[in-house]
């Protein structure tokens, strides 16, 4: 009988946790699949027939068990789950980069990617300390965009500017002189956000264009997520005219 | 021996968790505080003397008490819960207000009221059914803005109508023909934005000027937290030029 554990970060196979996240793993990143779990509460129909006939095309076993419901999902109302290998991809550097500097919460690690996806925004580095983006709250809360997305993570931001040269630097500090507003980015440019707590390290107060959303002072600060939904917005205007 | 009880949304009190937002309250809704609790970790030092010497002046008492931590917090670094007697507020149909129609998530409406305050935002519709306004994850989440924010609960949008007359309303929603990048409202207007899974009902679409953000279709929407701030720092740029 199979034995289930928890997620751990030096696991190589990772979880997708309901229906819509796991269509999407399947739809972009289907050779990493490995199993596609159904709960027995799961209904009979169209959803589930879609499913079986994606996993046997591409011959992904489909496991009937209710156990691994409980041991890896909070929410009552998951009943698939896929497993799939974890992969790596490298950033592309033609292109504009999200980096989260130090992210220390999965829900909002995956906020931004979802958001990020949404603004045409698909490469993202991370650097380290950081919450493992294979965490299967990243991948639920991100809605599957992680699997549209390329990511790299590096051990310093130093580390990620050796190996991606020429870009335009924005960090986003509540100092910062230049305002969004007039932020209209083009070419390589890379929107750097701090943690959730502590923000960006003063150091990069000399690097690049420190960037400030303006607002007032009633708030210490926007949430992390808002604040870089709203630069992605700013940032990316030009390509929704 | 003080007997406490979690939380529930016909209690007359709610309570601040964390040091943070009980400042919050006392700054703004000291009249409304009827108890701080400090736990026995909670560090000797400026920042307890600071709290001391507030309660101290207000005549607000003070409970040395680890029990209804372990009751109302389930994060591991709450040393402080203060405890106040719900109020009621009424809109100013002067402003511009923020309208919820049928939020369901206490988190996501705390961050909602946060970046609210931040960008000048501090009138708040609610509409039934909803989430608790006062739930102490609405509170927390919202880090204090609360106690900054009048907020009103209406049965329905007509109702809210009624109460709130002449104004511009723009419903967000994701088939809207009017991009927010064209949006700069002035005098009296509404933003309104649906519940997080299911949106705007469709009787919308014919109320006001409905708005859509742009995105690209690889998503299906953007979080709602991260959509109202996107919306309201849009709304308000006029303000911050």
């Amino acid at each position: 009988m199979a034995v289930y554990k928890r997620y751990h970060k030096e696991d190589t196979v990772s979880y997708t946790l309901g229906i819509t996240v796991t269509f999407e793993m399947l739809r972009f990143k289907k050779e990493y699949a490995s199993k596609v779990y159904v709960h027995s509460a799961m209904k009979q129909g169209d959803t589930l027939d879609k499913l079986a006939a994606i996993c046997r095309d591409a011959g992904i076993g489909i496991v009937y068990a209710d156990k691994i419901f409980n041991v890896l999902s909070q929410k009552e109302n998951c009943y698939i789950i896929g497993e799939f290998k974890k992969f790596s991809c490298r950033l592309d550097n033609t292109k504009p980069h999200i980096v989260l500097v130090n992210p220390s919460n999965s829900g909002n690690m995956g906020t931004i990617i979802r958001s990020a996806l949404g603004f045409g925004l698909n490469q993202m580095a991370v650097i380290r300390p950081a919450v493992d983006i294979f965490d299967p709250k990243v991948v639920r809360a991100s809605m599957g965009a992680l699997f549209s997305t390329d990511f790299e993570y590096f051990s310093s931001f130093d580390e990620y500017q050796e190996n991606n040269g020429g870009r335009e630097i924005y960090p986003f500090m509540l100092d910062a002189e230049t305002s969004l507003h007039n932020l209209a980015p083009k070419g390589r440019y890379s929107l750097v956000f701090g943690n959730e707590a502590t923000g960006l390290p003063e150091e990069f107060a000399n690097t690049g264009t420190p960037v400030v959303i303006p607002h007032l002072k009633g708030i210490d600060s926007l949430n992390l997520p808002v604040a870089a939904g709203i630069a992605m917005y700013e940032a990316t205007k030009a390509c929704f005219k």
